[in-house]
C-alpha cells in the first residue's frame, strides 16, 4: 500500500564532531520518504525553490519515491543550519531560513487521493489538519509536532490531534504537551487528546508506544523498543524522521493494523533511525538493502529478547 | 548460594512530590540485601551506631538476611538527607552526616568466608579492594562506585576495578570514568580497566549490559533490559541498589554464570528497582512475594518482546 508524507524538504548545513557539510539535502519529508521507501510506495507533498536541481530529485527517484507532489516555486529552498559539537543528543540551531517554505500551502495531486496511509510531518498544525481533512479516507494518519507549535499554537494543535491516529514525539514534547512530568501519566493525557496510540521517542534509549485502552488490540500495556548503541554517531539529523519513516512504512506494508504490527513497526523505526545517523545527511538511507535492514532488525531483537 | 554485600546502612530523610519522611532505614547495603533476599541467602557487612535498634534489625531478619556482619559502635548511624521535588530522576542532597560510617573498616566474620558471591556497594575503593582480596575465593564479584571516587581517588579506583568482575554504574559515571561521551565507546574503555561485564543503568529507560569479547559467552553483543513506565514514583531512593540486589541475587541463585543468566539477571534488576520506587524507603521491598516478582518479570518481558 502507499503512504503520503507532507512536510519539509530542506538544505542543511551541519557541524558534528565527525565533520561539517554545507547545503546538503535534508528535511523531514526527505528522511521520512527514503526510510519508508524500503517498505512501501511513497508519495511526497512539499515545496522547493529553483535551487532544487535534478541531482536532488534523483535522490528520491532512485528510491522510487513519487515526487509529483513536490511543488517548485521561485525563490530559495528552506535552509537550516545546526551543530551537535557539544552534545550529539541535541541540535543547536545556527540559523533557519524558511524561504519558499514560509508560504507553503500543501497541494495534493489528484493522483494521490487514493493513498491509504498518511504522515503529517512537523509543519503548522492547521496545515496538517487541512491535509488530513482532504485525505480523510486514509486507513491511518500518523503525525509529528514540536515544542514551537505546542507553545505557540496550542488551540490549532488540539484540533489537529483529534485527526491524528498515531502521534510520534519525544519525551520532552510529550511532557510539555500534557503539562505533566511523569511520562506514563503524560502519555495518558496525550491519548485523551485524540490519538489512539502515542510513540514517545527516547533518542539513544529507543522508543515506547502507549495505547489508548482497547485501541488496535486488548488492554493498554505499553511496548518498548530499543535503539542500537552506536560507536560513532556521525550526524543525528533526521534520526526522528527516519524513525517515523520506518515505523509508518512498515505499517503501510502490512495488510492489517494491530498491536503486533505496531510493535514490529516500533523496531523498524529504531532500525531506520540507527542507519540514518551512521553518515551525514541522507547518505546511508540512499544505499541500503532490505537484507541489511532485516539483519539489523535481528540485531535489535537479540539486543532485547531473552532465550 | 549465598552473597555478601559490603556497604552502608543509613537513616534517610527524604522529600519527594509524594511526601516527606525522616530518619527512615536506608543505605545501599540495606536496599541491596532486601532485594537480593528474594533470590538467595544474603549476608551483610556494615557499621551502625547505637541508634540502630531492634526494629531496624528486624527489617533484615524478617527477610532472613544474616546480620552478624553489621558492626555496632558508639555514636550515630550514617545519615543522609535529600529531595526530589524538582526532578524525580536526580537527588538533590540536603545533608550528609557520615557519623560512624566515616571510620568504617569492614570486618568480615569468619563464618562469611565461604560466601560464593560478593557485592561491593559504593564505599571508598581501597576498602572495596581490601574486602575483595580477603574474599578472593568468590565465584563472582560485583561492584558499584560513584562520581566522587572517580574524581577524587582515580588511582585507588583503577586498582579496585581490576578486582571487579561486573561493574554496575550509570550513564554519567560510565562516561566520566572513561572520559568519553559516546556510551558504547565509553563502555569499551571501562571494560579495558578490568571488569568482564559492565551494567550501565539508564534510570527510567532501563539498563544495558556490555561484555568484554568472549566473557561469559561468545562475542561482545550488548543486551538491554527495560525499566517499567511507572505512573507514580513515590521515592526513587535505593532504586539503583535494589537493581543491583535483584541482578546479583538472581545470578547467585543460579548454578551457572553465562550470558543467558546475566540477561535474565538484568531483567530481575529492573524488576526490583521498579518495586523499590513504589513506596518510601524499603517498605515495598519488605513485603513482596516471589510470585509478585515473577509476575512483574513477565510484564517486563511483554513490554519488550515481539510475538
Amino acid at each position: 500500500m502507499s503512504i503520503l508524507v507532507v512536510g519539509s524538504v530542506a538544505f542543511d548545513t551541519i557541524a558534528t564532531p565527525s565533520g561539517r557539510v554545507t547545503d546538503i539535502l535534508g528535511g523531514a519529508a526527505t528522511y521520512f520518504s527514503l526510510a519508508a521507501s524500503y517498505f512501501t510506495d511513497v508519495r511526497v507533498v512539499a515545496v522547493v525553490g529553483s535551487d532544487f536541481g535534478p541531482q536532488h530529485e534523483a535522490v528520491f527517484q532512485k528510491r522510487g519515491v513519487d515526487t509529483r507532489g513536490i511543488e517548485r516555486t521561485e525563490g530559495k529552498t528552506f535552509r537550516w543550519g545546526g551543530q551537535y559539537l557539544d552534545n550529539l543528543n541535541e541540535a543547536k540551531t545556527d540559523f533557519t531560513e524558511l524561504n519558499v517554505f514560509e508560504k507553503f500551502q500543501p497541494r495534493i495531486p489528484k493522483e494521490y487521493h487514493d493513498t491509504q496511509f498518511l504522515f503529517l510531518a512537523n509543519i503548522h498544525p492547521t496545515l496538517q489538519a487541512t491535509v488530513q481533512q482532504e485525505m480523510n479516507g486514509v486507513r491511518l494518519t500518523g503525525g509529528d509536532t514540536m515544542n514551537f507549535w505546542i507553545q505557540r499554537t496550542p488551540k490549532e494543535l488540539a484540533e489537529t490531534l483529534k485527526l491524528v491516529n498515531v502521534l510520534l514525539i519525544n519525551d520532552t514534547e510529550t511532557k510539555m504537551l500534557a503539562e505533566e512530568k511523569n511520562l506514563p501519566r503524560a502519555a495518558s493525557k496525550v491519548l485523551g487528546m485524540g490519538p489512539k496510540a502515542l510513540v514517545v521517542k527516547h533518542g539513544e534509549y529507543g522508543a515506547t508506544i502507549f495505547f489508548r485502552d482497547g485501541a488496535f488490540g486488548v488492554g493498554s500495556h505499553p511496548f518498548r523498543a530499543p535503539a542500537l548503541p552506536i560507536d560513532e554517531v556521525k550526524d543525528p539529523t533526521g534520526a526522528g524522521d527516519s524513525f517515523a519513516g520506518g515505523f509508518m512504512g512498515y505499517i503501510a506494508s502490512q495488510g492489517e493494523i494491530n498491536r503486533e504490527v505496531l510493535k514490529r513497526a516500533l523496531f523498524y523505526g529504531g532500525v531506520m533511525g540507527s542507519f540514518a545517523v551512521e553518515n551525514f545527511g541522507t547518505q546511508r538511507l540512499e544505499s541500503l538493502t532490505r537484507d541489511e535492514i532485516d539483519a539489523r532488525f535481528q540485531v535489535f531483537r537479540e539486543l532485547t529478547h531473552l532465550d
